[in-house]
């Protein structure tokens, strides 16, 4: 393709509200443009990388064996309401009437839609199992989108559902999309982990997310830095602790006046936050209160809180005044000691020895207390989020934490939707029985964004070959000036085609700086500059984008030499 | 494909509601399924269909240099207010509001997007020409949506924009797109016609639509027997007559008691329509009344009638009341003698001589009369239908007419939109010029339909090989039960996809009469027979779906064979 016909659209200009490098290489590169919030144009560069990804997430689909289909992207609400999820969406779910006054939902997630066709398409277990995904445009209306196509309202999605008639099935198609899905971002060549996710709100039985590994991204993910083991945070449980170091000194009560706080305590003391109990009190499963116990430096993650039997799930905070009255002490002051509730601690809480606690009189804290010696046992629990450094849970090594963006996401969802939705098949035994479901959704369009926030320095983007727009820039210095060097650049350009590279010819009447500075901003993989000054001496320079390595390669035979370049960058492992 | 892997979802029954074969036989065959009024999932084999359609525009975009790119569904409103469309379209375009209450639209098209994309993007005319296009989902309100996806509410459609210095260079893309949209159909092997069309409500200066062929076409197109023109009843000329006939008998008035239209007209008298005027009372241009007159057997065309100065457009009839008041006389017995207004008469009307006509006296006619003798001279113009049997507007031979599908319209905008959304370029000269536009569009889904419109027997779809879901149908008789015909099938099988042949083979536990109809049904071109009893004789079977002709081939080298006649069948003419 030539540029003169393949508009590039970059900018010199860094643009305006850009916050993250995807964003800003993605504006700048020409690959979108913002329309609206949340609403991006792909031009053309930007769509033919969307469209490489597609291309490898569809031909991985078709060879585990789903059916591609495409659903309406307007739903109506009837069957949202079924499924109950026309209340429990937010307002990110788009919804609009239509000139009959009828209510829809553009969606952003086709559970009810799939779920509906399958009601009436299967009858019979033999028609199991069967996984059915499409590759569409879907909206959700966040409050704040940002990061360009990272965080946008209207995006492109693959989504997959698949329907069985027993458990087992179930297992076999999600150990399936999960082998294709490593195998579709083994191919798009990105670092990434598959980490255990909590199945949350959605309900389900199992769940991992993929995530593409990259600083800037949202999610922390806690793996372990001997074994497989990979989690999000928020969903790696921490273990109980080996053991309690034995009291010291005896408790003793003493004025902290204006301590308010952990930092505020820990700093009056001169002792780390570590050594600090953290109360915190919630509903109980009980309608009364319950208090939890952390580590001064340990945040509360609520998600694990609120399976505890002694808490309401979803949690929340019991009211300040409720605490006050119950406790008899203002929120400042406040520990375990004498509580009429139940007191769980978290386990790392629960191995803390001669710490600092409330003793639940305003001004006054306890210092050398101990659990079991001074303070009640408490039950203990699960109630924070891993750390760096923590065991990993699967006992081997420890954990390091790295940041992700949340590209994939497979889910087992059981009977949650065939039951509202009421699909049956026969069963073996000729009964009806409800089927069961599973999900497996990409993002299509936010993978070309975390592909360059992993992968950019502070000239541009850096694709990995599978999903660069062109396999090759061809940058001629001189095209418009120099007969010898536009000849020659044809001669290659048609080489290079007739061999099988994805050639971009710069044929724009620019100077060279402005050629080669395009040409690294759009991050193709290879440049071959024809220069007169080089073509002197039969060669043509060969730069790879990547490591910024230039080399001589004779101007007979380039072609074939670059194909061959190419096959192996197309291979190459992440 | 095997057809355990990828489920058919056909059906036994007539489908309730489907008016049209296309309809019926898309859900019969299990190409699409309903979802709501207009809103249609797009099952795997329909999906296949959809697919290789939008395979082939693209290639033909792309060959004829167009850029594809990929603009949002969802629009700011505040675009359409610049356009002035906000107001203008009518109920048919959904609108709908986000979570911060701004209005937006799920776009039925794209100029207002691409207009406001292209005047932040093209800055000099060195940028020009270029012809930006996608291949997208779309949502046109309808107030009734019928046919399947012939009208649906939702449809996948290809729409592209252009932008010029200057007319001329409209004028080569625009011949480029009339190009491309030939190789698109004739690709396809649709038997279609480019007719003229009128440029009506949209504005600019030439258009064509693309129909395809069909019976049940909801649009007439009328051609001539002999040359290459065609054009929409509506929008062709009809010319002048050559001469009219010299004046008969002496004009008369006679009493027609209870005659107040056409028909009761002609059969009192008994005289065809064409011997009786017609009158028709419209709201002229000055704010009166002006009074057109039609052959009795010809019907108003509103646009071409809008059209005379003497007319107001558009065109309304005036008001029953103001129209007697006028005249001094009921509707039923109206006439040209003695009236006080603008008196025009269509070239075919104005060709009229011994004609019955209203006295303008109620239960009054006059026969035997004429123009100039007996009425006054009228002003002609060309104010109706073209008809069969009519001279060709273009000199060469009569009109003929047949129905059509319009699944493409090309289109001149020419400055409407670029003024509207202010796209300015530099010019040679240095100012600033207004770009012209053109655009051009096709209906992806809409072809699907049309093609089986045009492509159907009582046994279902006859696909045109280029957009068959699969190109064969590979049919064992007794697949579960016969271990040979299993062997022989699946080394078949193997044989014709290593020779490249779209196979499906169907290894369902049916009976055979089963999968014979729904091959049928489903329409592939080719279908092999794989039974015990023409193994036994070394043989397999082969059935052309569109001729029904059946032959016997050898096993031997029988995937070669039909790899070649599969390549003729992808090559034919429509």
């Amino acid at each position: 393709m030539r540029v003169s016909r393949f508009p590039l659209h970059t900018l010199k200009e860094e643009p305006a509200g850009a916050e993250i490098a995807s964003h800003r290489l993605m504006l700048r590169a020409g690959l979108i443009q913002k329309l609206s919030s949340g609403l991006y144009l792909w031009l053309p560069a930007g769509l033919r990388v969307l469209r490489k990804v597609a291309g490898v997430v569809r031909e991985e689909m078709d060879a585990a064996g789903a059916c591609e289909l495409l659903m309406p992207a307007v739903q109506p609400a009837e069957l949202w309401r079924r499924s109950g999820r026309w209340d429990e969406y937010g307002p990110e779910l788009l919804r609009l009437q239509d000139r009959h006054a009828r209510d829809f939902v553009f969606g952003p997630t086709h559970e009810e839609v799939i779920s509906h066709f399958a009601a009436g398409a299967l009858s019979s277990y033999r028609q199991l199992p069967v996984n059915y995904y499409q590759i569409q445009t879907k909206f959700r209306d966040e409050i704040r989108p940002r990061f360009g196509v990272m965080r946008a309202r209207e995006f492109l999605m693959k989504d997959a559902y698949s329907f069985h008639a027993d458990a087992a099935s179930l297992d076999d198609t999600y150990q399936a999309m999960f082998a294709a899905y490593r195998r579709i971002f083994d191919r798009l060549q990105l670092k990434y982990r598959a980490v255990l996710a909590d199945t949350g709100a959605i309900g389900g039985s199992a769940s991992h997310e993929f995530h593409i590994l990259a600083d800037s991204g949202e999610d922390r993910i806690a793996f372990s830095d001997e074994g497989d083991y990979a989690a999000s945070v928020e969903f790696a449980p921490t273990a109980p602790a080996a053991e309690r170091a034995a009291p010291g000194a005896a408790m003793e009560k003493i004025d902290t006046p204006g301590a308010v706080t952990i930092d505020a305590l820990a700093e009056m003391l001169d002792m780390p936050p570590a050594k600090c109990l953290k109360a915190l009190f919630v509903n109980g499963a009980d309608g009364g209160i319950t208090a939890v116990f952390l580590r001064g430096d340990h945040e509360l993650n609520a998600v694990k809180a609120a399976k505890h039997p002694a808490i309401a799930s979803p949690l929340q905070f019991a009211d300040a005044q409720a605490v006050a009255a119950a406790v008899g002490c203002a929120p400042g002051s406040l520990g375990p000691l004498g509580l009429n509730m139940p007191v769980l601690a978290d386990h790392a809480a629960a191995a803390m020895s001669d710490f600092a606690t409330g003793a639940n009189e305003e001004g006054r804290h306890f210092i050398h207390a101990n659990w079991g010696r001074d303070l009640p046992e408490p039950q203990t629990g699960d109630f924070r989020n891993i750390e760096e450094g923590d065991p990993s849970p699967d006992g081997r090594g420890r954990i390091r934490i790295r940041r992700g963006i949340e590209a994939g996401h497979i889910f087992k969802l059981g009977a949650k939707y065939s039951e509202a939705m009421d699909v049956k098949v026969l069963g073996e035994n000729g009964k009806p029985v409800t089927v069961m479901m599973g999900c497996y959704g990409i993002g299509i369009s936010r993978i070309v964004a975390a592909a360059i926030e992993q992968n950019h320095d502070d000239n541009g983007i850096i694709w990995p070959a599978p999903m660069a727009p062109f396999h090759l820039s061809l940058t001629p210095v001189g095209y418009h000036l120099k007969p010898r060097v536009k000849t020659e650049t044809e001669r290659l350009y048609r080489e290079l085609l007739d061999a099988g590279v994805e050639t971009l010819l710069d044929d724009r009447d620019a100077r060279p700086g402005v050629l080669f500075a395009d040409s690294d901003l759009t991050g193709l993989p290879l440049r071959l500059v024809v220069s007169e000054k080089n073509l002197d001496r039969g060669q043509i320079e060969l730069k790879h984008r990547r490591s910024g390595e230039t080399r001589m390669m004779a101007s007979e035979n380039c072609a074939g030499a670059v194909a061959a370049l190419c096959a192996d960058l197309l291979q190459s492992p992440p």
